[in-house]
C-alpha cells in the first residue's frame, strides 16, 4: 500500500499555498522578485515527484538496516548515496540560501511546503540535508571568508556533510555544562579535547568529510552559557592543500527507537591531541550563534512532525477506504462487510488526523511565512512585527505537531487494527519516527518555558497583543459569513480568555516567578489550541470561498472537507482553551511542592 | 538502572490491598474461607519476589531475540522454559481457579495484585500464563469430562500450553465474518479447515503440545455471530493413548512492535485433511462462550497496561532523582546541577504518570473487587449489584489503561530525554509493548460502543444509577472530611453531570441510535475520567485516615502523595468531564457525515 502513498495531498498543498497564504505576494518583495508561482510549483512539484519515487521506495529498508558501527566508521544505508546527490540537485539543501551562494533564494514558505514531501517520505534521508545546510548557514552567517571558502562551498555543494555538534553525556538540555575544550595555538587555530554525543550524521559513509560545527569552552572562559563558542571542526581538514586526519573519531552508534536511516553517534575530538578546531566569529558568542541555527531547526521539527503525521494519515485513509470489516447497523449477517471507513468512529479518528495534521502545516507554513517576512520585507514595522510573530510561534510550531502528532500517529496504527501494530505495515514505524520530535531541539517542557518566560512574559505580553492583532483580521472576515461567524465567535472568546490569562500571569510573575511559569505545558497547550483554531479558520474561510465560486463535485467534496474538520476543532478541541486557562491561572501546585520521596 | 526497578512500590500494593480495599472482608465469604491476610501477602509476596529476580532480567533478551519461524516450527526464547514452570509452580495459572481443579481459590483482587508484577517484569512471560489459564478455564466451564481429563488438566498443570484461536484474516473486529470450517464424523470429533491470524503463542518451543481454543463454523450453520461454535484443537491429538500430530501447521509469524517476547502466529489447521477437533459446550454458542474468556482477558489487559506504566513510572522516577541537569532559577553557573525532579515540569510528568499508573490499578482491583463479589457472594442482591458494575467498568477498565498509559509511558521516556530514545534504556520497550493494549482484545472503540450501546443504553440508564448508589457512600464519607470536602464536592458535580448526560442520550437513542453513539469514545472518557476520580477519592480518604494515625516520616511522606495525586486528578483531570458531557449531548457531527472523498 505504502507505494503509492501520496504522502501529502497534492491539492491541499496548493490550497495552501495559493488559496490561503498567497504565497505569489511573496514574489513583490525584492528579495523574491525573481520568483513566480511557477517557479514555486515546480519546485514543490520537483520534491513531491522525488520524494514519491525514490525517497519513500528507500524508506524501509532504512529503516530496517540502520547504520551500523565497525573498525571505527559508522556505515550508513549504501541507498543514500544515490538519493544524496539527487536531492542536493533539486536545492534541498540551498532552496532558501541566497543567490550569492548558489542558493535559490526560495520564500522558506514555499520550500517547506516541498521539503514536507520528502520528510514524510524519509525523513532521516533529508535530515542529512537539514544538518548540513544548518552547519553551512553557521558559517555563512558567523564564519570568515577562509572558512566560506574551504568548507560552506563544500557542504552546500553536497560534496561534504555537515553536523551540529551540541550534546555532550552530561550536557544536554543544560548546554551551560558543556566541557569540551578550544586550547589556542599561535597558528591560529584552536586544539579540541572532548566528547560529544547524539550528533546526528556524526559519522556516515555517504561524504568524504563530515564538518562538525561544535560547541566548546575556550580555556580560562567563564562557566556557564556565557563561556561557550562556535567552532568549525572537520573530520578530515585541509592542510596544505591537502586532506588530512583530524583527530575526530566516531566512538559509537546509539540504537535509536527511529530515525533509523541517520546514524546518533557518539563522538570524540582529540583524543590524539591534534583536533584542529576552527574559531567561528567571536569567542564567547557561540551559544547566540547557535540559536540562529536552533531556531531554523524548531521549525523543521515541527514540519517532520507534521509530515510523518502526513504520511501515516494518508495511509490509514487508504487503508480505511478499502480494508472491509463490519456492517452498518440494520444490516444482514450475509450482507457483505462494509470498508471500515463507514464506520463512525474510523471517520471520528480520520478527522482528528487529518485535523491535527492539516492544522499542523497551516501553522508550520504561516510561521515560515512570519520567518520570510521578519528577513526580506521592506518595511520596517511589517518586518519586526513579523519577527515577533516568528519569536511567538516557534515553541508553538516545534511542539504542537510533535505531541499531537504523535497522537495522531497512533490513531494511524489503531485504524489498522492487529496489523498496525506488525512491521508488515508502516504505521508502526512512522510512530517509533515520530516520538524524537518532542525531545530534540529542546524538548516540550523547555519549549513551554520559552514560549511563556521568554516570549510572553518577558516582553510584558506584547507578543500576546501581536498575536490578537493579527488574529483581528481573520475574524473581521469569518464574521462576514453565515457560516462560520459561529466559528470566529468561539474563536474571538478564545482569545479573549487568552489574553485575560496571560494578563494574570504577569501579574503572578511579579511576585513568584516560579508560580507563574508552573503551568507552562499548559500554557503552551492552551495557545497551541487556540492558533490552530485560527488556522483553520482561515482555511475554513478560504474553503467558503473556494465553495461560493461554484466549484466542480471534487472541489466542493475537498472544501467541504475543510469546513468539516474546522468545525471539528472548534467544537471538540477549542473549549480546552477555557479548562486550560483556569489550570494556568490556578497556579495549581500538587507537583510542584511535592517531596521527592512522595511519588 | 532497570535491574533495581521495584516494578510497582510494595508499600503501594499493601496500601490498595488492606487500607483502600479491605480485601481481608472476603475471607468472610465461604469460598475464600480458606484465605487470610497471611495468604494474600505471601501469594503477592512470591509474585513481586519471582519477577523481581527471573522475569524482569529475562526480559530485554525476550524483547531484541524475538520468536523466530524456521522448518515450519516457531522458537520461542529458550529462557522461557525456566520462567514458566516458576510461574506455574508459583500458581500464575490456577491462583483463582478453585480447589477441585487444584486450584487455589485466591480472589481475582489479591491474583492481580500478584499478576501486576510479573506483567509489569515481563509482559510476554506472563502472556503464556494468561492464554494457558484462560483457554482452560473455557473447558472447565463448558467442556465435557473427557477433553477435561485429556486436555484441561494438562494445561494447568503446565505441561501444555494454551492459545485463543479467534481472527482470521478477513474477521478481526467482527467475528460473525470467520470462515474456518467445522465438518462432524461419525467418531464424535469435527474436521476443522481454515486459517487463523494473530493467534499469540500459537506456536512455541516452549510445551510439548499447544492446545487451541478455536472458533468455527459447523457446516451448515446459520451466517453471523449466531453460527459460530467453540473447539479444542491441540496441535498433538490423542489417539490410542498416543500423541499424534493434528494436521495444525504454523505458517509463519508476524513481526511486532512489541510483546517480543511471545509469538504471534499465522496458523493453518486441516491443509491435510485431518485435523480433529473437539466440540467444545453445544453448537452455535461459541461466541457467548467466548465472552467468558474475552471479559476475563479485558481486565487482564487493563492490567497488563497498568502494569506496563508502572514499571516505566518507576524507572523515569529513579531516574529524575539521580540524573543531574540544569539549575533552579537563582543557582550561579557553577553550582553543581540538581537532580531533574527538582524541576517542576519534571515532577509534573512524574505526578501525571503516578496518577495514571496509581487511579488504573485501583480500577482493575476494584473491578476484580466486584467479578470475586459477583460470583463469590452469599446474597443475591449483592452477586447482581456487583454483576452490574462489573458488567459497566470492564470496557473502562480495559480502555483507560491502555490509553492513558500510552500517554504515560511516553513520559517516562520523554523524562529519559535523549536516551529515552535509545534502547540502551528500557522505556521506548514499554512505549513500544504499550500500544498493543488498544487494540487487542477489542478496540477502543469496540468498548466505547459496548459500553454506551450494551451497558448504559440497553440498560435504560441503569448501570449509571447503580454507579451513583456505589460512589455515594465514597462521597459521604469524604465530605465528612475537611481536607476532602472539596474533592467530594467536584465529583459530585461531574457525577450529576455524567447522570443528565446518559439520560439525555437515552432520549437521542430513542429517535436516532446512531446519533446517541457518534460520541461513544468521548463518552468513555468521560467515565473513565469520573471513575478515576471515584478511585483517588477512595484513595485520598484512606490517605487521610493513615495520616490521621500519626505515622511515622516514611509513611507521612507515602500519604502526602497519595493525597497530592488526588488533588492533581480532581483539578487538571475531573474538569474534563464537563467538555465531554457537552460535546457527548451535541452529537456533534462533523465526522459521522462526512463522504469519504472529502478526507
Amino acid at each position: 500500500m505504502a507505494e503509492d502513498n501520496p504522502l501529502l495531498s497534492d491539492r491541499h498543498v496548493a490550497f495552501m499555498l495559493h488559496e490561503v497564504l498567497d504565497a505569489q505576494s511573496l514574489c513583490a518583495l525584492p528579495y523574491f522578485a525573481e520568483h513566480s508561482r511557477e517557479t514555486f510549483d515546480l519546485f514543490v512539484g520537483a520534491c513531491a515527484k522525488l520524494s514519491r519515487e525514490a525517497l519513500l521506495p528507500a524508506y524501509k529498508s532504512m529503516d530496517e538496516e540502520a547504520a551500523h558501527f565497525e573498525d571505527g566508521r559508522v556505515h550508513t544505508h549504501p541507498v543514500m548515496r544515490e538519493l544524496y546527490p539527487q536531492m542536493v540537485e533539486l536545492g534541498m539543501l540551498t532552496a532558501v540560501r541566497p543567490f550569492d551562494v548558489d542558493g535559490q533564494q526560495m520564500p522558506l514558505t514555499v520550500a517547506s511546503s516541498g521539503f514536507a514531501y520528502a520528510m514524510a517520505a524519509n525523513l532521516s534521508a533529508f535530515g542529512f540535508c537539514m544538518l548540513t545546510t544548518g552547519a553551512a548557514h553557521l558559517i555563512e552567517s558567523f564564519g570568515s571568508e577562509t572558512l566560506k571558502r574551504d568548507y560552506m562551498r563544500k557542504m552546500y555543494s553536497g560534496e561534504w556533510t555537515g553536523t551540529m555538534a551540541l550534546t555532550e553525556p552530561g550536557a544536554g538540555s543544560s548546554l551551560g555544562d558543556l566541557r569540551t575544550r578550544a586550547r589556542p595555538t599561535e597558528q591560529g587555530h584552536y586544539l579540541i579535547d572532548g566528547a560529544k554525543v547524539f550528533i546526528s550524521g556524526g559519522d556516515n559513509s555517504l561524504s568524504e568529510n563530515i564538518v562538525h560545527l561544535a560547541l566548546a569552552r575556550i580555556e580560562g572562559a567563564p562557566a556557564g552559557s556565557r563561556g561557550i563558542s562556535l567552532f568549525a571542526v572537520p573530520r578530515l581538514r585541509i592542510q596544505d592543500g591537502a586532506l588530512v586526519p583530524n583527530d575526530v573519531q566516531a566512538a559509537g552508534t546509539f540504537h535509536k527507537l527511529g530515525w533509523r536511516g541517520i546514524p546518533s553517534i557518539a563522538l570524540n575530538f582529540g583524543d590524539g591531541g591534534d583536533c584542529h578546531g576552527y574559531l567561528v566569529g567571536e569567542p564567547h558568542k557561540g551559544l547566540s550563534y547557535m540559536f540562529q541555527m536552533m531556531n531554523e531547526a524548531r521549525i523543521h521539527i515541527g514540519l517532520h512532525a507534521v509530515a510523518t503525521a502526513a504520511v501515516a494519515y494518508q495511509e490509514s485513509l487508504e487503508y480505511a477506504r478499502t480494508r472491509p470489516q463490519g456492517r452498518l447497523p440494520g444490516m444482514a449477517a450475509d450482507e457483505p462487510p462494509v470498508p471500515i471507513i463507514q464506520h463512525p468512529d474510523v471517520r471520528r479518528m480520520l478527522l482528528r488526523q487529518k485535523a491535527i495534521v492539516e492544522g499542523g502545516l497551516a501553522l508550520v507554513l504561516a510561521t515560515a511565512r512570519y520567518a520570510d517576512l521578519s528577513l526580506h520585507a521592506v518595511d520596517d514595522t511589517q518586518r519586526e512585527r513579523a519577527s515577533a510573530m516568528l519569536e511567538l510561534l516557534t515553541p508553538i510550531t516545534k511542539t504542537f505537531p510533535s505531541e499531537k502528532g504523535f497522537e495522531s500517529n497512533a490513531l494511524a496504527v489503531q485504524i489498522h487494527g492487529g496489523y498496525g501494530y506488525t512491521s508488515e505495515y508502516l504505521p508502526e514505524a512512522w510512530l517509533r519516527d515520530q516520538k524524537l520530535n518532542s525531545i530534540h531541539e529542546g524538548t516540550t517542557g523547555i519549549q513551554s518555558m520559552d514560549l511563556l518566560g521568554r516570549k510572553v512574559l518577558k516582553t510584558g505580553g506584547a507578543s500576546v497583543t501581536t498575536l490578537a492583532d493579527e488574529i483581528e483580521p481573520s475574524l473581521e472576515r469569518a464574521r462576514s459569513s453565515a457560516h462560520l461567524a459561529s466559528h470566529a465567535g468561539a474563536l474571538e472568546t478564545a482569545l479573549a480568555r487568552v489574553r485575560e490569562v496571560s494578563e494574570q500571569l504577569l501579574g503572578t510573575a511579579m511576585e513568584n516567578p516560579m508560580a507563574a511559569l508552573s503551568h507552562s505545558v499548559d500554557y503552551l497547550d492552551m495557545l497551541a489550541t487556540l492558533v490552530i483554531g485560527w488556522q483553520w479558520l482561515e482555511m475554513a474561510t478560504a474553503a467558503q470561498r473556494g465553495l461560493n465560486a461554484s466549484p466542480g463535485d471534487a472541489d466542493a467534496l475537498f472544501y467541504d472537507g475543510k469546513l468539516r474538520a474546522a468545525a471539528y476543532w472548534m467544537r471538540t478541541e477549542l473549549p480546552r482553551v477555557a479548562a486550560l486557562a483556569d489550570l494556568c491561572v490556578s497556579c495549581e501546585d500538587s507537583f510542584s511542592g511535592m517531596d521527592p520521596e512522595s511519588f
